[in-house]
């Protein structure tokens, strides 16, 4: 059983993996030769936009889901999620024959709610400036004695999606590189500390760089004043999948120690960078999973002559917001 | 020496996949739980979108030009194409610095015409009304005495497309598995044919199977007849990539013994596949690039309960089509 008040290890990542062998996909590592002539660096993608659900999500959730005891299961699972985890946890429960109820604000882009009903999950929307979501949830869940699967800040969840981390050292050591910078797009941080543990394991000497959405750089300005800060707006940013007010708690426990410093990149530097992913690198990624992306891009990586990994953490982008971003 | 009247063998496309290593992407095959489910089939996509200059055809441009003896490379080489054996062409001939003139129709998409001039080659424009391509090359190429690169029909140019096939054969049988059926988009012929013979090499039994678009179906009915068919249009399909008129002399050679069946699909449906692979698989694809995706999403390829390689050509669309694509 796992303690849910202290952040998992590697060796819980490592287990994670053992769970996912065969119902996740293992994502490849992509290279694109105009990318690394334009950045100066030798980049690999891990393009998460493959992954079931068109998410890295997918990975904490069923690993969560799949560790509820079976007598415990008919009761489902609730979650709160403006899309991502909503479709990660929706497709988890529906594999495991759960009830799943999803929690999204009714801002949410409209695919991510309709692809999260077609998963089979109840969606409950809630207004996001009036609604307190966590309210919403308790009261659906409590009654059902359904358990709350959190975005983030669980070790399961977080171990889960530390997945992509170990798979990234695992094909770079196979291919005989060593990581110099791994980065990742950053909300509640279950993404980035669960690569933290992965990949510092088997490179202690990699950064891992904490990609940020500008105004919503909450984990930069964490890492610097070492408590949790939060963000000044509590929505607003063209990412709607990285609107997470502050890290979470056990995430920053890891993430404080193993990533330490961050990378931000504007609206604009972000739809660009989605623009680059379709134009060169045939890849469809939603705004908030090209921040990681922008910011090597436009330089702020100090990544010229270096092995640089990149997550692509998500593809789930309305036709609408990704034909802007084509002529952006 | 390569005897240009000859098509290749196997071995052939193992000699190009020698030279393409370390030079063209060796492109990951991917799944889809959801393209699973909804056709019924196990599905193995090779996303040649992710190749260099977005489609396979920089492999089969490098082969052929990597084989010309240096002291007649300053003349440089002239192809004709309406925009990705161009972009191939270009992209090789600028790695192996030398000066590369396409003859490109001018309906061409806009993004392949910027592309090939980005990649540094001149680009002459011409109208495929009333204009003869061959004779505006020939007429550059002679006085140059630059070399002339087919889009097809050339031994070198096989044996390249070919390693698509290569790859396919040794990574699916690195899984366990073996191919029922593969399928791939077809225009003149030189992609299909070089995966028959590293395909049928490997698995006898699986079917290769060239995808057309509804009325550009000259393979489908050559492969009937016994004989090389015509289009009865020279253009006016969705699919800018698949115009060639007839099959090529020496494409149909190897693809009437090693392919030899064909399945058709609609521009609505080409149109269709393109906005599912936008939606469930995160990859962009061009309209010539989702035929045989297509073909299969439509029940054209008897796929159910099978193992099937659908390969994803390429990618290079411009916004405006794909924006109207991904609403379909």
């Amino acid at each position: 059983m796992t303690d849910r008040s202290t952040p998992p290890t590697a060796a819980d990542v490592d287990a994670a993996a053992a769970r996912l062998k065969g119902v996740a996909i293992r994502t490849p590592l992509i290279t694109s030769p105009v990318l690394d002539a334009v950045t100066g660096a030798r980049v690999f993608l891990k393009p998460e936009t493959l992954q079931r659900t068109g998410s890295f999500k997918f990975r904490g959730a069923y690993n969560r889901l799949v560790q509820i005891p079976p007598e415990l299961r008919a009761a489902g699972v609730v979650a709160c999620s403006s899309g991502n985890h909503a479709q990660g946890v929706a497709a988890a429960a529906r594999m495991l024959g759960m009830p799943a109820t999803i929690v999204m604000p009714s801002d949410a882009p409209a695919m991510k709610r309709q692809r999260t009903r077609d998963l089979g999950a109840e969606v409950v929307e809630y207004d996001r400036a009036t609604e307190d979501r966590d309210a919403i949830a308790n009261a659906i869940a409590g009654p059902r004695g359904a358990i709350f699967v959190p975005p983030y800040d669980d070790p399961d969840v977080m171990a889960g999606q530390g997945t992509v981390g170990l798979e990234i050292a695992q094909d770079l050591a196979a291919l005989g590189f060593a990581p110099d910078i791994v980065s990742a797009n950053v909300s509640g941080g279950g993404l980035i500390s669960g690569i933290g543990l992965a990949v510092k394991r088997a490179f202690p000497a990699a950064r891992v760089v904490a990609a940020e959405p500008e105004g919503f750089d909450d984990h930069a300005r964490s890492f610097r004043s070492g408590t949790r800060e939060r963000n000044a707006a509590p929505s607003g940013s063209f990412c709607d999948a990285l609107l997470a007010p502050t890290p979470g708690i056990l995430t920053f426990q890891v993430s404080s120690r193993l990533v330490g410093e961050g990378a931000t990149a504007s609206d604009a530097e972000v739809a660009q960078a989605v623009g680059f992913a379709f134009r060169e690198l045939k890849l469809v990624v939603e705004p908030g999973g090209a921040v990681a992306l922008a910011a090597l891009l436009n330089g702020r990586l100090d990544a010229k002559g270096k092995t640089v990994v990149i997550v692509l953490s998500g593809g789930n982008v309305d036709p609408d917001t990704f034909n802007a971003c084509m002529r952006a």
